[in-house]
């Protein structure tokens, strides 16, 4: 294979909110292709939360060591390949990093989800959003964790982002009457137009008054990725047996030494409430029930994938912070090439 | 029914630890029985956390008005009844409140447990507490909301409380290493000793390093009635797939407006762990499930009832302080009179 990898490697541990300062750029000779493995064209880049996480600490997946390429879901295509289940044109999803060309030998490892095919033709953002493990999570999260029922109350945080967003959807057609937060009139105005849910600004509104306000029997399900004061804020409205779905924590992501408590765990006695934490990993050999489900949803058109985009490999390190910044809406994606 | 009742009424509402002085010595006529009541002479009082929270502020049960006599469980005798299912010498347990004489419709409200016959011969206090709703709450909490296995590491707050030290003996015959948690040697060495379960003192020990010294792989099941820090340092001991059982909030009890957060709930992501709050009174109609397995192993001397025992019914607001400044080991009682 001739040529060069381009890549950004881990430079620098990141006190706060990721930044361009924390990544180096390489140009490395491409790695050459043993037996039992194949070489992938990265197409698009995927940034999601937990890329903040393996930066500075360890959690399901080891801290990255410093000098590695960064750690990244990514697309692509198999431009050669020595392994059985893999050949030349493949689409293929995975934990590729952010480079031009990696190697895989087909496995997940650390936490990571092991390569998955994409279907030829298909559309790679919506694959790796609706399709990838986006709507996954939302998928089980949701149904498996959060067992909402037809005409429940669901609440959602980070609701304009890329799993909050297919959440609301998905509830939505389930019957439940839905409720996102998210930050900004941008955002609320696009939950109430595109989405059709109700929407509350947390950066504008009181939201555990809002959620009193507009809640007054309660909170049934209440999907959050956000932790913190959005967390707190929720708990202080669940309803009887209510269930709290906890994706992720993206205001302790930051600053995890400093993350922000919560107050009102209590009212999971009060209301024999249950909040519960996932992690797709645990779901994925029941895949197929979801993307089956998630496919016909959107051959109806009853849901769409929604992807924010930003050109561009160099500009990798920009499009990771917008998730912690609240830029994007929907899933962020970097475009590297072609496709 | 001749004769003056005697009681205590809520005087003043508590801020910080409950004292004698928002309680109010009255002497009234006994009430009158009324077609469908039976009258109780009150002889033992059963103190628990949730009467310091009635008193200040709303939670599953309403907050006490001001003036009325202070809620409470307890058991008597039936000296008249109007009821057809209740006959003067009966021994029953119900929320008589703080007081010598207590008419009741035989019907529980507001949240409380209703009037329960107590079988004739038997010993109060046991029946007040291993065979009573404190009994009742660490089996159902334990195993229906922790579902321990064999060999699972089994962590409890409070451990030398009420229902905290019947927890630790159910998860001991169940096959569980067993870790409490209580404050003070005294406490401490009366788990290890008169319990057979490793104890970790709060007072005089950093909880956190130590469950991370001594449970390297994680609590399974945390059944936890403190709250705050020690909620907290358990999140951070969270095996994969632990069940942290929340039976109420003692921490926060003295002071909620000021009750102290907790920022470990990542961890609850990060090992799939979930959290959940739960009251016995959803457990009620299987009581009699809870009430043989408790019997049989009492008659199998594989658990015992552990109580504290205060004089006088002048003295209730006393023994109902010592919950909060950790005096009480196992289950703290009020003797007022007779057997």
């Amino acid at each position: 294979m001739a040529g060069q990898n381009r890549c950004w490697v881990l430079a620098k541990r990141p006190a706060g909110i990721v930044a361009r300062e924390h990544f180096g750029w390489q140009e490395q000779p491409v790695p050459p292709v043993k037996e039992g493995e194949f070489l992938v064209r990265n197409l698009w880049l995927s940034c999601d939360p937990t890329q903040r996480g393996l930066m500075e600490f360890d959690t399901y997946v080891p801290m990255l060591p410093l000098g590695e390429v960064m750690a990244s879901g990514a697309a692509g295509e198999v431009i050669e390949s020595r392994h059985p289940d893999f050949a030349k044109g493949d689409l293929v999803s995975g934990a590729f990093g952010w480079q031009d060309y990696a190697v895989s030998t087909g496995e997940g490892s650390g936490g990571r989800v092991p390569p998955q095919k994409i279907p030829p033709g298909a559309d790679i953002p919506t694959a790796l959003s609706l399709f990838g493990i986006t709507g996954l999570t939302a998928y089980f999260g949701l149904l498996d964790v959060g067992r909402p029922d037809v005409g429940d109350t669901v609440l959602v945080s980070a609701a304009a982002g890329a799993v909050g967003s297919v959440v609301c959807q998905i509830a939505k057609l389930k019957g439940c009457r839905v409720v996102g937060i998210a930050g900004g009139q941008r955002k609320c105005t696009w939950l109430r137009d595109e989405l059709g849910v109700e929407a509350i600004d947390y950066k504008g509104e009181d939201v555990q008054a809002r959620l009193a306000g507009i809640c007054p029997d309660g909170v049934n399900v209440f999907f959050d990725s956000a932790g913190g004061e959005i967390l707190d804020a929720g708990l202080a409205s669940v309803a009887l047996h209510a269930r709290i779905v906890i994706c992720g924590a993206m205001s302790a992501m930051n600053d995890f030494g400093h993350r922000p408590g919560i107050r009102n765990y209590p009212f999971l006695v009060f209301q024999r409430a249950s909040m519960r934490g996932f992690l797709i990993f645990d779901y994925l050999d029941r895949a197929s029930e979801a993307s089956a489900a998630l496919a016909a949803w959107a051959s109806e058109e009853k849901i769409k994938a929604q992807v924010d985009v930003v050109e561009g490999l160099e500009n990798a390190p920009d499009a990771l912070r917008r998730l912690f910044t609240g830029e994007n809406l929907g899933k962020q994606l970097v475009k590297i090439a072609g496709r």
